[in-house]
């Protein structure tokens, strides 16, 4: 290894290269269970010419890369689970162009989401995806695991708003994916294909996003049913009404009772009889449409057996529901040993899913908390390991989840909304596609990587 | 030929392979300037298990299959340029399940676009991606180029509403690219790799959509300017002042003048300084809305030297402007010989595209007329032969429209907005693309199509 290093060193300067436990131990995990796998080297390039030069040594010297965000990942996807080179793109950290004039901007993708909407804000422009983690992920990780968010709902994910990238393939050419514009029907859509591909094709190195007019205004709805199902069925009757908000968030008790405790807030009431919330935000550029629209939707609520509904428009009232809603992940996570899974079905079929849910639970004994975005059919299902014995936990509840995930396909959905298959879930694979398709994401994958350096032991078996 | 043609009765009957000259002339063009290739036999199948069966017999005997809409593309995407045989889709013409709850239909691909249209209108369900040809074109020809539109420019194209393909390899394989989701982020992303691949990697047999909830209300606006760049530049100017119509589309003076000669309509004044016209479109579910953003559009475009704004607002007069603006490209067929290039800029460049374009008209010796969706910065440049001598036709014109698509790059642009590369815009891929990305697409195309039967000579040199 130390001839590697040195040559690494040659490349991007002694600081920029790190073998010790310190640095190979930060980039040995990220939000994926408690998962660790340490690498050899920590390398933390800041030009394209240096991805290029450090991934055609790679490639020569078969040496396996596993490119790096904000470790925010929640499917393993940063994970070196073959040891090597952890690419860290942390400085990568510049908005190259904010190109008002035609709505887009082109950035590295080692800028924080948030900072990157901030920006964009204050120049009157607007990047809706906005993933629970947009505080500290990355938005080459957003790209490269298409994230959603919120938003999404309304607004569409990560990949509805890629129009152009540059990226470094395994032996180092760079090449750009596709062309800044709106509407492209140039040959095959490499950009598409990049997009969600999770850092096993190509390191991103540029990113250029379309735009659109920032939002003026917005109201939110948090709104209590007794009937967890009730709540899922509401989802639907809103958008059959016509509605279209801006964000639809599904969470049980539990999850925003872990919350409240985790942020220590206390800013809710919940009544003992209250079994799950919807999150409800419209927005749009006239208030007077906001209160008639949400005014709509709290009458459609109400043929349901709810509780009162909460209308925050003060800017501290929504925080504090954002936050309470953005934390429940980590207020899981801080709770007991869990696995996440990341299920999405068409929209209508949310009650039927959440009803498998709890029935499998009861049949595998697990408990299970589950929150999402449900405005998009996507459900996040939080499995705590609680009272479960070791053994079942191991072997017991992957066949629980094996159901459950051919529940999801026959309901028309798939095992992955927005969280990627990375290594936790590639196991699961051959429920949601078979042989056919596999093998050609295989062999797309040998084309772009024949050697299998980068990022390899994730998607696929 | 006879084995193969008594094999392919064999599979659909005697009633459906035709090797008649009327059959195969039929099918030896489509609507790409005057071009015309026999194909040996013209298939129809009408089920995935004839389309698996023919396809599989093809390829084990290295027999060309061309798939083919309803012939309306502009690229020469159907052309059956190696003879062998056409797989003729059209009696892939049911829509197959309106899902109203989850607002997704499935079709198969030989329906009407707006056919399919008109159906999902009648439930509430609004499918909007409207080529022009919409009333002919196929969707599944639609989903094959990636086809646009007028309403493209607030309502996305036609990659924007595909949620899942069923294929046909050319082995014979049926796969289903995806789910039936709106978020997905499972393996990678081969409905989009589908999409846009004009029919060169498999043959689209089911086509998944999502739908939105149909729009009440539009108002359309006419806005005559003295200045075709100043035209342009309102374009932009528009969507800075944060409105997004449902359609903003250019036309140069000759292509209004030739549309109305063409329909025979006098619905419009044409004052003999009129240089060009933006016809604007605003929808919604609120008239007084409209009327509010339509006022004050009409506002923004009054800073420029134009003649009275028109504004639309009975069904009759605005079919009559769309009409005219759909019968553009017929009317420029009929008028003369003519190549159409579909050049695409980010939107704000669209005046130095213009200017670009009549200055290498004015070098090469070139007449031009231009229009399209100037909202997407997608600029249809009609070369019109006219006093052109057949030399400087086909050989000086070549390194005119080589030296336009270099300008449209180095704007941020590509060769194709809508219309796809097929046959006749392959020879200038090298423009939008270098070795590495051409390099993939072919290696991709081979993962697919191995044997090279299915749509050859397409996209690739």
């Amino acid at each position: 290894m130390q001839a590697h290093v040195d040559f690494l060193v040659s490349v991007i300067g002694v600081q920029y290269v790190h073998t010790d436990t310190e640095h190979r131990q930060r980039c040995a995990s990220d939000q994926t269970e408690d998962l660790q796998y340490m690498p050899e080297v920590v390398v933390q390039p800041a030009t394209t010419l240096e991805v290029s030069r450090i991934m055609a040594y790679c490639n020569e010297h078969l040496l396996p890369v596993t490119p790096r965000g904000a470790g925010t990942g929640l499917s393993g996807g940063a994970l070196p689970v073959k040891g090597g080179v952890v690419l860290d793109m942390k400085r990568f950290d510049k908005v190259l162009h904010v190109d008002k004039r035609n709505f887009q901007v082109t950035t590295e993708p080692g800028v924080i989401t948030q900072v990157l909407q901030e920006q964009l804000k204050a120049e009157g422009l607007f990047y809706p995806p906005d993933p629970a983690s947009k505080g500290s992920c990355f938005i080459g990780g957003n790209v490269s695991e298409n994230s959603g968010g919120p938003r999404a709902v309304k607004y569409g994910v990560v990949k509805d708003y890629v129009l152009n990238l540059e990226i470094v393939l395994p032996n180092g050419d760079v090449m750009w994916t596709g062309a800044n514009v709106l509407k492209n029907a140039t040959g095959y859509n490499l950009t598409q294909l990049i997009v969600g591909s999770e850092g096993t094709l190509g390191v991103i190195t540029k990113i250029v996003l379309r735009l659109i007019p920032a939002v003026k205004h917005d109201l939110l709805l948090l709104v209590p049913f007794r009937s967890a199902v009730e709540a899922c069925e509401a989802v639907n009757a809103i958008f059959l009404a016509g509605y279209t908000p801006s964000a639809l968030e599904f969470m049980e008790r539990d999850a925003l009772e872990w919350s409240m405790r985790y942020v220590q807030s206390t800013g809710i009431q919940l009544p003992p009889d209250v079994a799950a919330h919807l999150l409800i935000e419209v927005d749009g550029n006239h208030m007077d449409e906001l209160y008639r629209d949400a005014e709509a939707i709290a009458q459609i609520v109400q043929r349901y057996d709810i509780d009162e509904v909460l209308m925050a428009d003060s800017h501290e009232q929504k925080q504090m529901l954002w936050t309470l809603r953005r934390k429940v992940g980590e207020a899981v996570k801080s709770n007991s040993v869990y696995k996440e899974e990341d299920t999405v079905v068409p929209r209508a079929e949310l009650p039927e899913l959440l009803t498998i849910i709890k029935r499998l639970g009861e049949e595998y004994g697990f408990q299970s908390v589950c929150y999402g975005h449900a405005g998009d059919g996507n459900l996040h299902v939080n499995i705590v390991k609680a009272g479960m014995s070791d053994d079942d936990w191991n072997n017991k509840l992957t066949e629980g989840i094996r159901k459950l995930f051919a529940e999801v396909v026959r309901l028309g959905g798939t095992i992955s909304g927005e969280h990627g298959i990375g290594l936790v879930q590639k196991d699961y694979m051959d429920i949601a596609f078979g042989n056919t398709q596999l093998q050609l994401m295989q062999q797309i994958k040998n084309i772009f990587d024949p050697k299998g350096i980068l990022n390899p032991g994730k998607i696929f078996k």
